[in-house]
């Protein structure tokens, strides 16, 4: 059996051949489909300057990298290198020597993140909508002062441990233990499927406090002894985040690295996820922006019974309807994103808006994978990765049906989680 | 056989029973779906209240009457009286003793006509969107003087002809035709589908003018020689609008009862279109804000198994698919009508948006539809008749795939209008 | 206000005009469904030339009739006789006087109906598969004996009340009480939905024996005291079909006049029920085939853009959506059947079979309508209505969601039907 | 930043945990989805028997292997050793020392492949339903002889090719070509996309006869002078394939390893399309079993909020959806699998089952990957590498909306491939 590896030319996925170029068409055309309905107008011009620089750094920093790592499943230390360059970490508000990065503008750095890779975008939540965000909201002052800094400038990196095997769209019943003991307490338990596990120094870890029986949060330094790391592997998603389960083994939490505040599931845990499922809108939006524009310049230059792939009707209702769904996308993370910055969100609208802005963002996935034709396949053409990638951010911090249930619950004022089923 | 009508209860299609009174639900659930995001919050307070008032008007004076006209498929004079006291008549400006309306609480005002019925927002988009936005943008100064007042007043009814038998999506190559002749023109030809056309005073006709061979548009009395009207029968949606075929057969216009301006298909016709499909978007969002509204009402009373329907994940998931497609269009509607105020809108927006809206309109539809069972097909219980009237918002003023071929020309920079298909 | 009615012209809704004949594509093409996998041949050559016979004379006898009726939303008399001499009707066997109708051809005979008009198929529903079948199935010798002959000469009209006002879905928790009186029952309650009430002669009745506290039948008198019936108004599908709520107070029942057998749930309705249900699934195949065969008529003859409807790529996609859903649905019917003919089908199969079927028929059905553009609205031009009134078949004899649910148990070996729900 | 990796426990989203087994419900329940309409029934006893072995072997001997290879992209030597050891080769006939498969059988074999891994199924489809399929139809009686026997036993690797990098959906206009030389022809041209090239001892190339201008194919020995190939990196579907691009510059192929018949387009390669169209119907069954069993098993035994998560009527419906889709893809392909047989079949059939059951199939991955959340991302669970490669399937070997042309063509009775577009 004959077995020949002859690079002879460039990547055919990549740059295609010299007969699409003769193709291209002239007119003008919608290429970003933020300008469609002039979305952009709606933002304040600084964070569009902001975003177009940090626009130009991501396509020219890392943008190239990412179809390599998606290959090889890696999240190499460069990467949070290439984060701190870009200059776009931050807290709420100015201090503990951290940059002021309003709500707003951490929404579109995430949108500007997935448009490249929603991996990259994903690292960011785990870092600042997540890891950060908690100890800037529940810590103690101590707690902000240690960690904030180092935080924003990367140079700790952190995980944020809610989910465990048995426990997650139910993490409110999880089983971690904290048991005080002198001077602190000891956690027991695993946790599953934590973003940045295995890269971090330090982890915010759920426990159910024995004594009052609710769920809180401690800060855990990643090198106690106990805290064990297995990185999960064959992801077919997000490949470039890396997923950890954490084994807790009477590991000691001294008392000052419990969270000062949010000592129940509810004022905790969820208002956070409440947080930053907002944000998880925008990563479907960015996965969207980056179908979009990829479809387009695909479509445009492609040429199929001589005639470019954007000239057949059925290829064109396809790409108005990733257009439009980009729009409806995008009104509904700029709404709610509002009204949590007027304090006015609550957990109903940011679940209901999270929810269906993954669902429509699969049906954009779906219709810019199948645009590409086989080319659509290839990490490097973006389409079947972001197809992917919606698939988890359809799943985590809350499924679409949880989101749907949550949004119901407020909708109808009726609970409908739990089934009538008796064991 | 035997054939007894015995009226020996009330319409249980409507006022279901006691027990269902029972089981109401005491906690706060969303019943009106604008408060869920605060999308009223996005709208200016007096129109806010103007629309209050108009809604409580609406269910007093016009709703009751509804059910009875749409199964009969009439249209009763004391329609436009009704209409009258509403107070809701104007045009963009205050002119020709005309009240102001601007462009944002019309597409209010057709909001809130759709939530009770599509057919009566139809009707307000005949009159004002259609024939008197057309004499005021494209009108002499005479032709204004003469009309718009009595429009406005609905002392004298409307209606706008562009379609022809063979000429529906391609409405553009119609072929009525305008023959010049001395002190006027006559025109030639059959209109097919025109709303209002055997209750109107007034027709503005599209017509090609043969020495130019554009399409432009006359205003014709309706009593004139040569006019005949027949009304379409047997319609199973929009039953209240009276939808009529016209014939003119060598009917004499005087010189001065051509438009004034849009002497082409594209400066015309299209331009009026391109406004009244962005108000279509809202007849939309009216009609999911009205599903929902009878939806969440219904399954919170009904009970089946001993719990309110409300209480089954199966229905609440598709009750808040109904909520959040209620807030996406919602936003698109406002979004598009705010760049039209700003005269940055184009056809190609306002066909996408109006083209979305529908599509997703028709999903919320259907499950409104089901949420109701087998109630869910009475004409008092709003679903159905939102289903079938949304199956024509889908299509008139530019289906779906033509608003889709429309906004993929602009999106793409190329045209799929035409098949290869040769004769 | 002028009002005049000119009826210069035919309908065009239904004669079109004669531009339209001029383009007709003289290829071959796919006129009947049923005929591009052959699926006629899976069936016994006998069936499919009586099924001929029947096409025809339905062509001629009845369509006809049907949107005067489905407007006018009534059920002449003038129906039964048509239906008497199609020569349709029997049982399961040749007995009682009555021809015998296989499986299999009662199957067709119902597609073949609902291809014309869904109410006439339901009429033989209600007739056959329900009031004649339970008879048939579950009634005492002399029960057979005298209604049999009646109902399959159609001398005899009977309809067939489980659904109450308070239980559709949840029927097996019915409300109406048979209680054992000297000489027999007597019956209190109210039924709703209950087709062909006001026309009938003997109602099946399903009461709950308040000594067994089991839900059993009777053979109720229509004319008996106590017995009343109004009719339900104002449907917007199944116009036809007359549905009627019946109310019992204290209607007397001879003891020889209660089901000699499946004195509970299970064993009595439910039987019929999964008999029934699959009978649907050929409704839904009945339903699409006309859809498909109107709209190939409708777009190979309309011309809009100087080109056939049938020649755009959009058309063509949906139009052979429909024909792909055809074939699955005609398979799935066709598998079931013979299941239940060799006595190894069951009530999830058919549940799961019938739940299916009128779910892709609904986007079957969608797809149609909008494929006739305006003209797709008008009854006479069969898809609206066949939208409509899928939403019914969508929804009786078990609901979309209630069939899921049933197989849903025999899938997972768990039962889904409770909500948590407390009250 | 720490990085550690401590394999301390088993894979947790194969084995998951202790908890799980706990809830094991113990109700029967439809494990394989085949005896749920006893679909088996359907196929002749020897074949299921056979596949019983066939599932028990792949499950034994491949099964653990696939989730590596997956993730590495590799296609190990040792895949063409287990396939020979597994029986299912041959030839539509007993000759050329090669087993008779009938075409039944084969269709079963690709079922049980993709049923453990879609990418061992193409493998096969290639192999034998394009490669030596090939050879069998259109070969000579020497090529019969010289190939068929080694490529039975897998001792000769083929591929085929006919894709190039601009003329995939448009294969019939492709530019590689064959010019008539002495003795034989010479070829050039590249190829794209084809499967085993970098495994194969010889290909199948379709190339364009200068002198006639038709499309015929010919039979080229891989080492051949002027041969070289290029594996396709980063694929995110049907990893373990390997698809090259094949670059022929000059390559001599002597005279007898031109295919003896189908010396056009039209009755050569399509011809063999038309068959493996067939063939891909039974990957979208096969892969829709595997989605089927894997999420069934998975909902009865995790548990979240206390129930089986096969409790949740949200879990139940979307698992009876995938069930049912099973039951309609399956009985489409015996359909048109026994036309084939019966000489009845065309290729607007096949076009229109295959892209029809992709599209399904493509409804049913999404729901079984949803079931599993987290877990249902990873290789090792089935669903998420079932989601990619039905992407795939429902693009190779004619996409969907091309196979949609195809049958509409035959529907319609007019060709719609080609867009009114001029450049
Ligand atoms: C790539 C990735 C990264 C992640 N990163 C993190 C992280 O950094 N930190 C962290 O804490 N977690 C993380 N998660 C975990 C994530 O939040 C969970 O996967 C998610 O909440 C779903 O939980 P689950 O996977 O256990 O699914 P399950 O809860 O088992 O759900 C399985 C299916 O059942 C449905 N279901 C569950 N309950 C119900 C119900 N009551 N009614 C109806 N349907 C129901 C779900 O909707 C879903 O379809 C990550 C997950 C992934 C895949
Ligand atoms: C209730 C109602 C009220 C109306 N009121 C008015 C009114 O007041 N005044 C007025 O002038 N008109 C009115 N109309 C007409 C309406 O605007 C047209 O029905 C509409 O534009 C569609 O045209 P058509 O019905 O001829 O469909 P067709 O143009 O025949 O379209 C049929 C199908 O073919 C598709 N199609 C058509 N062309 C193409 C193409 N190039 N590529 C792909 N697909 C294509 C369409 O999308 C549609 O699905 C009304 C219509 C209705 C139903
Ligand atoms: C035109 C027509 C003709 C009919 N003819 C007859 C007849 O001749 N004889 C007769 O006896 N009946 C007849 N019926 C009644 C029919 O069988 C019922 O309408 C049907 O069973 C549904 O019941 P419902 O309308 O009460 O809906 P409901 O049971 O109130 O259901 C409303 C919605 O809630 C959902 N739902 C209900 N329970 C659950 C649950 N546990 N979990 C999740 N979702 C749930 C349903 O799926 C549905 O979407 C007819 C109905 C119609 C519309
Ligand atoms: C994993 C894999 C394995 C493969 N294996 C082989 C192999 O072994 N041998 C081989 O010869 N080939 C192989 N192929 C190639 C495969 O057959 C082609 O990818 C397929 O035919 C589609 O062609 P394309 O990728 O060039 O897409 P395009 O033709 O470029 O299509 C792109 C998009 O445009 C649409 N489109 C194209 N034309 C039209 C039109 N006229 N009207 C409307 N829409 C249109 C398509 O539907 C698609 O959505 C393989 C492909 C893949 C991905």
């Amino acid at each position: 059996m004959s077995r020949r590896l002859n690079l002879v030319s460039k990547h055919l996925g990549q740059n295609l051949t010299e007969n699409f170029k003769k193709s291209s068409l002239v007119t003008p055309y919608v290429q970003d489909p933020i300008t469609f309905l002039h979305l952009d107008q709606l933002l304040p011009a600084e964070i569009n300057s902001r975003r177009a620089q940090l626009r130009a750094n991501l396509e020219t920093n890392l943008a190239p990298f990412v179809a390599e790592w998606y290959e090889k499943a890696e999240s190499p230390g460069i990467l949070a290198e290439k984060f701190r360059s870009l200059g776009i970490t931050g807290l709420s508000d100015e201090k503990y020597g951290c940059k002021k990065i309003s709500l707003m503008e951490k929404s579109l750095i995430l949108y500007e993140l997935a448009r490249i890779d929603c991996s990259l975008a994903t690292f960011y939540v785990v870092m600042f909508s997540l890891t950060a965000h908690t100890i800037e909201e529940l810590g103690t002052e101590e707690q902000k002062v240690k960690y904030l800094p180092k935080l924003c400038n990367l140079d700790m990196i952190g995980c944020w441990g809610l989910t465990e095997p048995d426990f997650g769209s139910d993490a409110s019943a999880l089983e971690t233990t904290a048991t005080p003991v002198k001077g602190g307490y000891v956690l027991n338990g695993v946790k599953r499927w934590i973003g940045n596990a295995i890269l971090s120094d330090i982890m915010i870890i759920f426990a159910r406090n024995i004594t009052t029986n609710h769920v809180e949060g401690f800060i855990v330094n990643s090198k106690s002894n106990g805290v064990s790391v297995e990185n999960i592997q064959r992801k077919l998603a997000l490949r470039i985040v890396q997923n950890g389960n954490i084994f807790l083994k009477d590991v000691f939490v001294p008392a000052n690295e419990r969270l000062g505040k949010g000592h129940t599931f509810a004022t905790g845990a969820n208002e956070i996820l409440e947080h930053s499922r907002m944000n998880i809108a925008w990563l479907a939006a960015g996965l969207i922006a980056g179908i979009y524009e990829n479809s387009i310049k695909y479509i445009r230059e492609r040429v199929q019974f001589r005639a470019p792939l954007a000239s057949f009707q059925l290829n064109q209702e396809k790409l108005v309807r990733i257009l439009a769904i980009y729009q409806a996308v995008f009104l509904m993370g700029w709404r709610v994103t509002n009204l949590l910055k007027q304090g006015k969100a609550n957990v109903a609208q940011a679940s209901l808006v999270k929810g269906w802005c993954t669902l429509v963002g699969r049906e954009a996935a779906k219709l810019g994978r199948e645009l590409m034709g086989g080319n659509g396949i290839l990490i490097d053409n973006y389409v079947m990765k972001a197809l992917v990638d919606m698939e988890v951010i359809y799943t985590y911090e809350g499924t679409y049906d949880i989101c749907a249930l949550i949004a119901g619950r407020a909708a109808t004022g009726v609970t409908a989680f739990k089934p009538g089923y008796k064991a």
